[in-house]
């Protein structure tokens, strides 16, 4: 992995990209690297929000989708201008589903012999090698992933800055030359993602780990709650919540992901069943010997692991929790972190819990250690209560 | 599942207890249903905030514990009194680990022949067989769970409101008398928690689906992370950060849980593994006919699972998201909360999130429907910037 090439290059420019999400508000228009105009292929959630961020920098964006009407809104919408005969993009940003996404930058490196072509599917080498196998211009071809999305999809659902402060990941490959390559990171640096350079294959497993294995388990363990009965439902807590999430996700485009890195999800699905086998074997007989230090290296092997993730979420040594009641009606929590803002604490991470039919939630909220103290004292004064 | 005996018995005592949460840093006394002493056995985290929650109704609390420098701690911290010679209490409430809480349990109802005794292990079954076995006065036992809990443990860590707002269930069974088993229930509710009512039975294949399964799914993920490429976990977004979050919990206290509920956990756990055996061999040939049709179908049953949870974590169709970009400083949360109440619109949930080295995180707060295109345009005047 090697990180933002451009950013190393180029400093001024980086300071000037990361100064952008610094300034709240800020309608101040960024000049782009991008010079040619950019053709974005299919206008759907990530499209849109392509053309729209780089509307936002004074790129000319040009749209087209096998649907006209989806078109016609995200033109509406700001995001960039209808196809017109004669265009000569610079760059082709692909954004098609998974399943036809090889189809289609073969198409577009055949239509524009003088762009680069780039797309934004989440599996990248089953397509860098179709390319190759029909022997298209993988020269001019630099395969992306940005780590972004919403739940919702279509046009209507892009924002400009769907990519800040995102990952987005460059699937670099031998057959394209660095002075090609530099327009994908120019196109991810103006959306403000971080841009990680990676091998399709190093790609390819780093989300069958973070993301493909985990939607999977995610899934089956949302399955188990179809049969349960209504009073076990009534016992929820933040913990099955948290586990099946993402199990709420899309299935019609999981499909077409999963099936796309097949082996590699397998494999870490298999790895994960031995590990199941096992843990079922020491709660048949808890009594056998060796059962229990069996389940608890398996449990302590997943504190191991979660150790692992960085950022804010998670298990965060560097912070720890401070759990506030909250009444349920607007403006509690505006107060509440007036009251912490005032006091000088920065909350680095937040959660809010509610029981049913509780008047009361709860909002747990992380903060550095040493702040602990002086904090839980300055919410005293003001009157809050701290469950924890 | 019966809910609140008590509540439906005494309305007007149950509007008292839910009118303390709203009352934001009341230090005001409702008194108590119980009038003779409790006696808590294990001051960690559950014995010591259930003593102080009921020092906070005036009731008289005596707190045992093997560790005499524990109850030390909880005394000084308020939660009750050392035992003295001749005490009588009213109610024992068995607070130590799973692995020994029949044994106590056992020993309290030869103890104090005229007291009832609860306990709050997560498992209610096996305890009462064991009870049962040894031919134990079970006519004065009533098992209870609180749902509740905090990543600390130790008296110093307990809270007189720990339970307020969260389901209590009490284990119920045909030797208590009806007159008996009020206590339990007043203890609970003294506490602010919400009384439900189910079997022994029902209680643990309840929390084995919906605590115990998701737990060991969530360790044996967060296992998958211990050796994936540094690289990788780069990547890792919202996704593998919530379904692993429970992965860091306590492995010396789960491998109590776990034991206890062996058979009904290791049930759940053979049925995921059939769907993952499913599923992996969907995966090792995604163009076999029907393949696709079945990872769609396994993810469509987790769609189905999730909307099942109740309350307004999860997919809550009740609202949606706004994705709103914040300042990673002080006082900024405050600022849009205080945006955000200022437009009258209430805060349903919240989750933020932070890309490591971004200096701006994403809130995602959840509100009503019709207040969406509102508060958009209010928050875009106060110059905050949506990001979905």
């Amino acid at each position: 992995m090697r990180r933002a090439r451009r950013e190393q290059a180029v400093p001024d420019r980086r300071d000037e990209a990361s100064a952008v999400p610094a300034e709240r508000g800020s309608t101040h228009v960024v000049e782009s690297r991008l010079t040619g105009p950019v053709r974005v292929v299919g206008v759907g959630l990530l499209g849109t929000s392509i053309g729209l961020g780089l509307r936002a920098r004074g790129v000319e964006v040009i749209l087209a989708d096998a649907s006209p009407t989806h078109v016609a809104i995200a033109v509406d919408y700001g995001a960039g201008r209808a196809p017109a005969a004669g265009d000569e993009p610079e760059l082709v940003v692909v954004c098609v589903p998974p399943d036809v996404t090889a189809d289609v930058v073969a198409a577009e490196l055949a239509a524009f012999p003088n762009a680069i072509v780039t797309d934004v599917a989440s599996v990248k080498a089953p397509i860098l090698a179709a390319l190759r196998e029909r022997g298209a211009d993988v020269s001019r071809y630099l395969g992306s992933h940005p780590m972004a999305g919403r739940e919702r999809g279509g046009p209507m659902a892009g924002r400009a800055d769907l990519f800040v402060g995102r990952p987005w990941v460059v699937a670099a490959h031998e057959d394209i030359s660095y002075r090609r390559a530099a327009i994908v990171d120019d196109l991810i640096l103006d959306l403000g993602a971080t841009l990680i350079e990676m091998t399709p294959e190093a790609q390819d497993l780093a989300v069958a780990i973070v993301s493909h294995t985990p939607q999977v388990v995610s899934s089956l363990m949302a399955r188990r709650l179809v049969d349960a009965p209504e009073s076990a439902l009534g016992l929820a807590g933040g913990g099955v919540r948290d586990v099946t999430r993402v199990a709420a996700s899309d299935p019609g485009l999981w499909v077409q992901i999963l099936g796309a890195n097949a082996p590699a999800v397998a494999e870490q699905l298999r790895a994960f069943r031995d590990d199941l086998d096992r843990f079922i074997e020491a709660l048949d007989d808890p009594a056998a010997p060796g059962a229990r230090r069996r389940i608890a290296e398996e449990l302590a092997g997943g504190n191991t692991g979660v150790e692992r993730l960085p950022g804010k979420h998670g298990v965060d040594r560097r912070f720890v929790a401070l759990t506030v009641m909250v009444d349920d009606r607007p403006g509690q929590l505006a107060r509440l972190f007036e009251d912490v803002g005032a006091a000088g604490v920065n909350i680095e991470d937040l959660r809010l819990e509610h029981s049913p039919g509780a008047q009361i939630g709860l909002a747990e909220i992380a903060i550095v250690p040493e702040a602990r103290e002086r904090l839980i004292e300055e919410l005293a004064v003001r009157g809050w209560r701290i469950a924890g």
